[in-house]
């Protein structure tokens, strides 16, 4: 710590340190945050101090637990006759504006504090009905104070889950990233969209670099190619779907599905739903996705697409698109992309990477041997805001072959995307899209980009309780067993102490599927997992 | 003032109150903005005060313009030997990720005042090539400093586009309510996604409460049926579309278009492009999307819409789905909803009123009148994001049918959607989306929600040089007018003094198109843009 001579004020356990350390803390930050960091770092130090901090935020008063000269008990004050009207662009609203946002990023800042703490529930769970009962949550009629504002800040982030906390596994989506977060306030701020340069200059070049990047990492020539960001993977998918289509039958988009003959999808049994879903939007049908065989371990099997293929053909069907898997919902399981190019390349079928989960493999030189061949698919999905721990929302399509978007896409709307402006066009990238107004989902991944690379598994196990452990009948078991995940879930979210997924697949009966991708997380935290499970299925 | 105590800090002229408010700033914010504000409030009163602000910004280290004793230069200490790995989660990560964050905060503060200070430009032009080469933009191979980090941000909102500015009129959006900038902080904060009530509880809450709300204000009984925040007008617009075409034709989800028949939707000449660009996408095609007749001031026309219908009959076509516009992005216009409504139930079609711009007037009691009929359509659109000032993004579809969406989209993801889970199932809203993770745009909405409604108006209007004013060749005069507003507009953008929007419509060449949206614009902002206007372009 010597090095860094700002950070030494940090407390030791010397109490003369410490109270330097406060006193600077406290001037160093308004009210509410210089207290809390007082009250968090001297935790045992006093009973006043262990307070959980939830319990201070929701009484609207903030004491500093360290009973040092502190400069607190600001907060909140002059905001009980002030409203929004009295925020810029109010006439003179600038200090006003200043310290009715310093006193939400008080909050932000507590609360992120709070995230991270071990000590902490995971979640303050309620039903629903109890929940619309804990606060005011109906719109109101009257104007609300700032007070009251600030109040319903605090009260929802009572209620929040603490998808920071290290013991919060529950989505493939985990953790907070601290630069990322910066970003994505910086990005609220700007407020702009995504359509023209002209309305966005800085972001739509960084999409531009950003997506140039990620496909020269995909391995295609000079990272040349297109792409966009988009709401999601679900979204990203079907946008490969419609490229695939568009690609193979251009005259679909004046003349509709029934100027073409009947399609055929393919994608494997353990693929995301979003593969079905947008078959059912794009008017091609779910029951033209057909599913492929995976092998044990949740892989598509190439010579299972290959009949499929052609049995599809036989049937008049005209086969356009191959989604293959880098990393399912479930297992994490990696579709053979080598072989399933070679399939595709022979049938003539567009071949596309959903990537959403396990494309940031990509930047991992240990691990991006798993996405060989992904260099020749025609589309990918890939989301960083799972593996690459970027705020939500974060998610890239990519595609090798350039205009293809525009061409499908554009309809040339003049009074967004006028000709006659002075700058390069082609900066306009608000055409391509689906969407007209596009939030600015970029700048977060760029302001976090590291070369460094992201590791992950999923995990899938069952808990035997002891009651169902040597029960020799295989049904019975399974029936119990099927029933033990569901409960142990709806315990720890009693508790609040940790959250895991569960799901069937297939012939398996409810199992938990555990994600290592919260950077939070520590080799103690899972272990704590495993004993809480423990714990709550004992008497199951 | 004097009855908000906490505010008679801000300076009057005295010189001595300015000191004393000076100091009080100083110790109420961290470094950079306690003097930010000092700088800004006195400015005039020494050269150095009067100095931009983005200049300041530019240079890294952070000087007080008041001359006082003010606890400045404190910034950007011991930033250049960290990295984003010493953050949370990192051990000891506390101290220094508030730091961080603050200082991007007080970042973010200075951005935010400069932007509603009309002495500073609306935008810093540049282009394209031109911006590249401003700042390292290309994404690094090595890891950052959250010094370089912290430049970064600072670079980035010194070319961006002030969207708060008084004078920025570019697009529907415009403005930055502080209510609603506070609400995007804490969601990005909180992180995380609406597709389940176990990871959503707030949120999900909020946004079954605003929904309802929104039924309740279009008149639907007790505010019944249903609806999503989708990522922007066009995709709630493509949501509408698919859900006519599942309602008449259920078997498209599964069998797609081709077991169909060919279908013909309506919307006026006038309407947005994603009425097509939905068709396009949903496999309907273009051509089968018949663009009614508008009058003069832009309204569909009734009769034109009702021969249209029976023509596309006559033809085969099923009518299925009557797009009707309540604000057209251009003029302004809202669509005839009775008789279309009337024109509707008669050919039992579909109803939809893309309200993304127009809807917010519901709130009004004034205009609500435009939309008379609203409540007789079978969906509507309406886009909290442009109208009422909510940050970017933030739209809503608004469903008459309950239970429609969730048949028309749901998958039953097993891994998801879990059906044994201990709390009431209706709250996961996820499987009647399209997408899978959603972004929270509901929080923003909720807490700025106000009962007195917003008013807007759009004023098209051409400017006419005196060069070309007299000029008696109509066909020359249009030819040289149609060029007169991308020049004033690329002069503007390149002094950045103000933005407007401009395009051509139909016959007309090109005009500029004056939104009043921005809360923060006054008539003097209006009066500077006109005057604005007639600088930039006496040569023409």
């Amino acid at each position: 710590m010597a090095s860094h001579g700002f950070w030494s004020l940090r407390p030791d356990d010397s109490s003369d340190n410490t109270r330097a350390w406060c006193q600077a803390a406290a001037q160093k930050f308004t009210g509410g945050i210089g207290s809390k960091l007082c009250a968090l770092l001297n935790v045992g130090e006093s009973d006043k101090s262990a307070e959980s901090p939830a319990k201070e935020a929701q009484s609207g008063v903030e004491t500093c637990g360290c009973n040092q000269p502190c400069n607190c008990s600001r907060t909140n004050q002059g905001f009980s006759d002030l409203y929004s009207t009295d925020l810029l662009p109010a006439t003179n609203g600038d200090m006003k504006t200043m310290t009715f946002l310093q006193e939400v990023v008080d909050i932000l800042l507590s609360y992120i504090l709070e995230s991270f703490d071990r000590s902490t529930k995971v979640i303050d769970f309620h039903y629903p009905n109890e929940l619309l009962q804990t606060n005011n949550w109906e719109l109101s009629d009257e104007p609300e104070t700032l007070d009251e504002i600030l109040l319903s800040c605090r009260a929802t982030l009572k209620y929040a889950i603490k998808t920071a906390h290290p013991r919060y596994f529950n989505q493939l989506s985990t953790g907070l990233d601290m630069v990322g977060l910066a970003a994505d306030w910086l990005t609220s701020t700007a407020n702009t969209n995504m359509f023209t340069y002209e309305v966005a200059p800085v972001f739509v070049l960084l999409e531009y670099v950003t997506l140039r990047k990620m496909r020269e990492i995909i391995g295609w020539p000079e990272g040349r190619g297109d792409g966009i960001f988009s709401p999601g993977g679900s979204i990203s998918n079907m946008y490969a779907m419609l490229l695939a289509r568009f690609k193979m039958f251009p005259e679909v988009k004046e003349k509709g599905m029934s100027s073409i003959p009947r399609l055929a999808a393919f994608t494997s049994e353990h693929s995301h739903f979003s593969i079905k879903k947008g078959a059912a939007a794009l008017g091609i049908g779910t029951e033209s996705v057909i599913c492929i065989k995976v092998d044990e371990r949740g892989k598509m099997i190439p010579s299972d697409l290959e009949r499929r293929l052609v049995e599809a053909k036989q049937k008049g069907l005209v086969p356009f698109f191959v989604s293959a898997t880098a990393g399912t919902t479930v297992y994490g399981a990696f579709d053979p992309l080598i072989a399933i190019a070679d399939i595709c390349k022979k049938h003539g079928v567009w071949m596309h990477v959903d990537g959403a989960w396990g494309g940031s493999l990509l930047m991992s030189r240990k691990h991006r041997w798993k996405l060989n061949g992904v260099e020749r698919a025609d589309s990918v999905t890939w989301n960083p805001h799972k593996m690459m721990s970027v705020p939500l929302q974060c998610s890239a399509l990519l595609v090798k072959e350039e205009g293809l978007m525009a061409n499908c896409n554009q309809m040339h709307a003049c009074y967004l995307f006028q000709q006659d402006k002075q700058y390069d066009l082609s900066y306009d990238t608000g055409d391509k899209a689906l969407q007209c107004g596009r939030h600015v989902d970029i700048f977060k991944l760029w302001l976090m980009w590291r070369p460094a690379g992201p590791q992950h598994t999923n995990v899938c196990f069952w808990y035997l309780p002891p009651g169902i452990r040597y029960l020799e009948d295989k049904e019975e078991k399974m029936r119990r067993l099927h029933k033990v995940a569901p409960v142990i879930k709806a315990r720890m979210m009693e508790y609040g102490t940790t959250m895991v997924s569960y799901q069937p697949q297939g012939d398996k009966v409810n199992f938990f599927r555990m994600v290592i991708s919260n950077p939070a997380a520590t080799v103690e935290d899972i272990d704590f997992l495993i004993e809480e499970i423990e714990r709550l299925g004992q008497d199951l």
